[in-house]
């Protein structure tokens, strides 16, 4: 256990073995810190609110979490949560395994997240957001929640498996990003989307078969599902899968 | 008063009655905080550059600002001024009372902000900005200020009373935006608006009185003026006035 | 030298004369700091990562780096950096003299910036990005790299010498923003563009010569190039070469 003596620990925080803690971090009352993570300096985990009651926040083991990022009690994250810098994450986030999440983004808590999703840089996950697995969420991208704010009615976005939102496109409240859906950059999503379908535009139109986009590596192959071509940091028996189908 | 013994304090600061300071926050010289304050960690109180001119910076009462926040001297909040994380408040910022500003926004400063605003996530408030009273500005908006970047020439926008710019909207240098009107998500507003419209697009073209647009609660209501259906925090006078409204 | 006694300084690091460093910075082994420069609290320089190799980050001359600010090694800056706060610039970012970087800016590293760039606040500039001299990034703009989202093909966006690029604006992979090209607000910008042309829209139109914009500072002199009439901070030879063109 490598802790910095600059860190303040609570005494009620739970920490794992081989935890790496980093200068000036503080890490509060009610924490359960895994096996084998390390948390960078400058970070806060476990900040409380009134709507966090008082519940842990649960960081899964192999977890590396970069400096300056917070982090709300009441949240629970599977093994292997990455990050980058500046993360804010709000009570009530469930996240499962593996998620990244990267620098500046900004989940608002009380939302689902699956295995195995990725936010870049700078993404905006509103309450009530329930993201799939595989999913892949690009910078400046929000998911909104409220259908004429302000207002008290929250309906979240449902993004589902294998999705792909690209860069700075909104979600409106209560849209589905079907299955294998790609939003393209800049788009304004304000209805369900159909799986496996290509969005572009503000207000998003259907385009084409998301499978009609080509890689640009040479081979010409379909770039969608991406899975198919892009497997690195994916568990095995998924490549496989995607792999058997032709 | 509990301030923490890694906090780092100016003597020349003047600090209230009842005031919390967090670890490793740095209040400089010229800052007044008023009573019952509370100030989390990392955050710095007082920045000085060459446009504050060694003003103070005045926080009112009760006002609580959350942790990795920076506020330049030379500013003015009413009491009940109340922050998210890492907010960046320029000079010449001045703002009423009850002032929200949320996680990542970014107050350029040179602007003036009335009472009850609410500023959602990651604002970006160019300087000469005027904002009215119960204005609400949602996250990954952009108040612009140069009509031919670059120049010198700075025209701030208007944003009057109740006004409400929905996520990822833009707005142009010198264009008002009306007393009550809805700017909808994703839209980049080029010309000044009318009063309680709504406006949707890139450009933003006037669709309807934001009064057609009805509430998803299940009772049809309308959903704006958005004051007759959503008072939490709100003045009780202004409550009532509204509500004497049919 | 001024080194505040809460900042952690590796002692590998070479600092240079009448260099300042403020409270609970962290300066890392790999880290060259030029002469006259300051590094104002709460900054890390020098976080290593395992693209960075244990290279060097060198900070040129007469720099300035606000507060609250990450560098990964591995990056050259040349001489006059200025930064606002809670920038983050990653490895192998290759930059000319006289770079800003407004708050909140994230730099993915990977990629060459020339002398005398501006980038505003809160820009994201994608990896393998290649930027000419005297460009200037506004605020929320996105250079992407990627033609089909996740993918391993990197294509970075090319601005050439002289370029804008409005606040919330999107350039897609492997496109050329040529040299004085003005991208309006909020464009979407899909292909390459022509020298001197002002695009707007998304996605964004080739609408007329930037030039045939008007100062509205009374003069109604060609507001582009911006050179001519916007000079502050800029090298007298260059001002004097613009000013010898009609």
């Amino acid at each position: 256990m490598k802790i910095h003596p600059s860190a303040i620990i609570s005494e009620k925080a739970e920490i794992g073995k081989n935890v790496e803690i980093g200068q000036f971090t503080t890490i509060y009352d009610n924490v359960i810190i895994e096996d084998n993570v390390k948390i960078e300096g400058y970070c806060e985990i476990g900040v409380s609110n009134n709507l966090s009651e008082g519940k842990n926040i649960v960081i899964g083991n192999n977890s590396y979490i970069r400096s300056h990022s917070i982090f709300y009690e009441g949240s629970i994250f599977g093994d292997g949560l990455i990050t980058g810098h500046r993360v804010t994450v709000r009570e009530k986030t469930f996240a499962g395994k593996n998620l990244q999440i990267g620098t500046l983004s900004d989940i608002q808590g009380h939302c689902e997240i699956g295995d195995y999703v990725r936010f870049h840089s700078n993404v905006h996950i509103g309450q009530k957001s329930k993201i799939g697995h595989y999913v892949w969420i690009f910078p400046y991208v929000v998911l909104t929640n409220d259908p004429h704010p302000p207002s008290n009615t929250l309906q979240g976005v449902t993004v589902e498996d294998y999705a792909v939102i690209a860069t700075q496109s909104v979600v409106l409240p209560n849209v589905k990003i079907a299955k294998g859906c790609l939003i393209s950059a800049h788009s304004l999503v304000t209805s369900n989307t159909e799986d496996n379908m290509l969005y572009s535009g503000s207000p998003a139109r259907k385009i084409c078969l998301a499978s009609k986009i080509r890689l640009k590596d040479g081979t010409r192959r379909p770039a969608y599902p991406w899975i198919k071509h892009f497997q690195r940091g994916y568990p095995e028996e998924i490549v496989k899968f995607w792999e058997s189908l032709t």
